[in-house]
């Protein structure tokens, strides 16, 4: 993979130019290779020989402790010891102010090496979110000691009866007493609630676990305010803290009540957690102690916040098990032999063409036959053009937070519009590659003795945590392709546009150039479509085909933008040429075999088809 | 399941006219109905409830003997009590001369409850092919105690190095000394060699296991014939058995070298078998002994002659288990609260339309929202498709057994075509449904709370065993629809331009009519462009496209056949109703969301498109 990682951070997004830029000043090409090495080395060492552990070696709960298997303790250390928890932070805290698009890059190497062990994400976008919108205080007392993996941290949203639906969050927080404001660590309230689908919600990694908790402050009349507007943000550490840091030896009343046992990613524990039900009383009181964060009501608010780079995290970790997929299936075959080519070509006889094989010859490689030549480049194709789809957003990332106040709102908005594809375009896709590694690996691929199975059941929960393919479907054709007058998506249109310009000037590339011209105004006519009558219902009953559509249209420019950078490359060895070629051909791959796919699903969204609108309970 | 599975059979394929004919005379719908009800209770008392036990208890090997849960042992015992190993067989020995179609329809109730609690398919395959080729005493001693459950079958073909490559068995089975053709129960061989992927190879549920094994007898020079025309078909029992069908008390030199530990599918034990290893010496001598079934040189033949019914049997485990998660997700979606309609229609404003939900009102159950219904619809719309696919194939079956010559001949052309479709669309798209049902249950869907994430992992499976999705490709665009100048594609049309006539003429079935009408012709060009230049390397590189759209093709024709019904149909109850405007809702959904889809995969057929087959190892 690190090939593609260059060729994508080098060749394509140019991400040295950002050493221009003063926050970045002190890095170079050198530092951010030295930042993939050490974590292509870590990922190597301390994660990949545990994958298939922690996938038998599940979280343990004894009604006291969740025990984990030593590698991950292992796996842990040696990731914040890699400093790569606080990498994008200020250098006066001990980061390394590292780009958010190298970071996340280096990141990747972790998802493919075992998704599951590494739970370093939440932890950072947990402190993230506390640098950007914590007092001082909390600051120093919760996010530094995530940054330096202490402590961990989990982001607390759903809750048993409150899934994708956070308007119904039911947590209660109950201002703690007279004097409650003037708690150095923050406003204190008393939490009590539930919290479900908690990553990372229990386990003994960390001296203390930094829970970021959604709930409500009820009005004067007792009641919580329905809807998202009511929602407040709250620190709820698992073991009381001092405004020292040191913990003060008194646990908070937060209660694992349950792990979930999944189909895959077992190697995270994932919670039901109970704030409050009384087990522990917490300075004497019922009831979880959890410390504001910045105002009421702007809980929603703070999390979005950190949406988008959340959502570019679930998208990568679903590309790293399509890449890692497609590593395992091709190195398998490559090496396994099976069956001979096709040969005896000639004209069509009356009883049909003749097909034969010579079975006295040898067997060939499985590789050596079109259909698992298929199912690879379909592969790469999804695999690759996720990445460097991932790449673009979090170069977006970058741009939104150290470009000139113009090209960092233009990276805002386009961000606004590609998030939703960014998180389900691969979940959807290299999940579909997990399922072709499967079918090349044939018996041995469904057998738990190879990988790829594995991978395939891990990825599977992408495209549901996060924000399922539903909300990301109705986030892209209900806000985001319509906000500021569709702004977002003329930006985008626009971007494509320049590629489709410079693409029809290449020998080579102008049927791509059309082909992504035609794809982009079919796009643009059916999101009109959907709207003409203006009703919400009716556009978005296909929204998720809307959705799926987009996504292969932006993969397509992706595809485009790829193939112009290989066309323009001067290759000076045998693998330059021979990655060029094949960069070429998963270009060609999907222009020809999934870019058509649109039609389909843009031909409902367009008639505002009623279907499955209009289908009623009991015609089921 | 059961009300679609009556209407198929009873409104649509109208199975009782089959007891006009000689061998089901004694049959009415009440019989069939009653072997329907056996089955469905069997399957709820025996199968449903031990599903996930089975998915959890796998096959444990101690060395000696493997253990199955107690539950295993009482399901293939009232499985075998309930007749239904022999229901297809005469009277006279036993057996219920029950229609296939009715025995396929009632089996998909064991499907649909366990899956892989269920290994009587295996049994009855094994011997419905001794009772086709084998000698009087061969089935006497060896079908007839599998039609009554004391002995159980399997199928030996696929070897470590020879997966889906039959040409390369390497199983060599040499005569058994001087006399070895006057053994009563057929020619004796010594068998060496191993054996993969074996199904029910070794367990404790009957007194016997019947292996029947493809091996190639060596030439003179003591090689063997490389090709499939060298393999012959042997009867190799795990314990010998004498004449009169009792134990000898010897064990036969079949091993279990080891169970594959899979991702799904857990309840079935899955070998490899040693022959010949030497651990047992029956009758004094190494090699396992086999006895010749019919003729030699003809054992791929005799196999593929049961292999329609077998590639329909994978068909109708597919459907099953995606009509287990279709009716999961449909109950799950009934009974969970979650969100609130879209609200708020009008004007599309300068800043987008305005969406809204008031977050005061209480939560509806999911299935109220068009993306579940979608899910819904799509899973119902491949299911039940899938399901009426199969009996209409089972029906073909019957056809070809009982039909008038002409009848028959014409059955069995539609079944050469039919069948890899029959095998191949429900693995991939009932495993599809698997993977929406998962969805509509949001995050629980992916915990072993609750079913479906089991029949996901279990439906990834039947892409692969019984001839791969590959390998069902190159047989219908190399074998099926050239052969004969395409008279099997012809027929197909034939029957498919016959519904369209009929559905043109009928209120509101005209635009799925000239849709079929276009995709069957799309289907025919492609066909032609594929085999132009008359290379079977250029045509059958994009076989698996083919192979897809075909398969649309298929089932909005069946989607059109059942629609037509339904129309016709004067409902008398309100359920009959709801079930009418259900099945024309469907056929809708597949018309207006699936076939579409046939554009993009026929265009890559139609171009002899290159780009897989030309790639090259060294650009992946």
């Amino acid at each position: 993979m690190r090939p593609i990682v260059d060729f994508l951070l080098n060749d394509w997004l140019n991400v040295t130019s950002l050493t221009e830029r003063a926050r970045f000043a002190d890095h170079g090409a050198e530092t951010f290779a030295q930042v993939l090495d050490t974590c292509e080395r870590i990922a190597r060492e301390k994660y990949a020989p545990f994958n298939r552990l922690v996938d038998t070696q599940e979280p343990h709960f004894d009604g006291e402790k969740v025990t984990l298997p030593q590698a991950t303790h292992d796996a842990w250390k040696a990731y914040a010891e890699s400093g790569m928890l606080s990498a994008a932070q200020d250098y006066d805290i001990g980061g390394m102010q590292l780009p958010y698009v190298v970071e996340a890059a280096a990141n990747g190497f972790f998802g493919k090496a075992s998704v599951s062990i590494g739970a370093g994400m939440l932890t950072t976008g947990n402190a993230n979110l506390l640098m950007a919108h914590g007092s001082p205080l909390q600051q120093q007392v919760f996010a530094l000691n995530e940054f330096s993996g202490r402590f961990s941290g989990t982001m607390c949203l759903s809750e048993p009866q409150a899934g994708s639906s956070l308007s119904d969050v039911a947590t209660r927080a109950t201002p703690d007493g007279a004097g409650f404001e003037q708690d150095p660590l923050g406003a204190r309230f008393r939490l009590v609630g539930n919290k479900m689908w908690i990553s990372a919600g229990e386990h003994e990694l960390t001296e203390n676990i930094i829970h970021l908790v959604l709930a409500k402050i009820p009005g004067e009349d007792g009641k919580l305010v329905p809807g998202v507007k009511g929602i407040s943000l709250f620190i709820v550490p698992k073991h009381m803290v001092g405004t020292d840091g040191a913990l003060t030896g008194e646990r908070n009343d937060v209660v694992l009540a349950g792990l979930n046992h999944k189909c895959g990613w077992r190697g995270t524990t994932n919670t039901l957690l109970n704030f409050g039900e009384g087990k522990f009383k917490p300075q004497g009181q019922g009831g979880a102690i959890g410390y504001l964060v910045g105002e009421p009501g702007q809980g929603l608010k703070y999390m979005f916040h950190m949406m988008n780079e959340a959502r570019i995290g679930v998208g990568i970790a679903a590309t790293m098990l399509g890449m890692a997929g497609y590593e395992a299936s091709l190195a398998y075959a490559r090496q396994r032999p099976q069956g001979r080519p096709i040969a005896g070509a000639g004209a069509q006889a009356e009883s049909g063409p003749k097909v034969t094989k010579d079975a006295a010859r040898p067997q060939v490689p499985i590789i050596e036959h079109a259909d698992v030549k298929r199912m690879l480049l379909a592969q790469k194709s999804y695999c690759e053009g996720a990445l460097a789809l991932e790449l673009y957003c979090a170069r977006l990332v970058d741009e939104a937070h150290t470009g000139t106040p113009e090209a960092a709102a233009e990276a805002s908005l386009l961000l606004e519009v590609l998030t939703p594809i960014a998180k389900s375009w691969p979940s959807e896709w290299c999940l579909e590659a997990n399922s072709l590694a499967i079918q090349v690996h044939g018996g041995y691929g469904y057998t738990r003795d190879f990988p790829v199975e594995q991978y395939w059941r891990d990825n599977r929960l992408n495209m549901i945590h996060e924000g399922t393919h539903g909300i990301q479907a109705l986030d892209l054709l209900g806000r985001k392709v319509v906000m500021q007058g569709g702004a977002g998506l003329k930006l985008l249109a626009g971007r494509m546009s320049d590629t489709i310009t410079r693409a029809g000037q290449v020998d080579g590339l102008a049927a791509m150039a059309n082909g992504l011209a035609a794809a982009v105004q079919q796009l643009g006519a059916a999101t009109k479509s959907a709207w003409a009558t203006g009703n919400p219902e009716e556009a978005l009953a296909n929204a998720t085909p809307y959705l799926q559509a987009f996504g292969h249209v932006v993969l397509s420019w992706i595809w485009l933008e790829l193939a112009l950078v290989a066309k323009a490359s001067q290759p000076v060895t045998d693998e330059h040429a021979a990655r060029n070629a094949g960069l070429l051909a998963a270009a060609r791959y999907f222009h020809v075999y999934e870019l058509p796919k649109i039609g389909a699903w843009l031909n409902v969204v367009a008639a505002r088809e009623p279907v499955c609108r209009e289908m009623q309970d009991a015609w089921f």
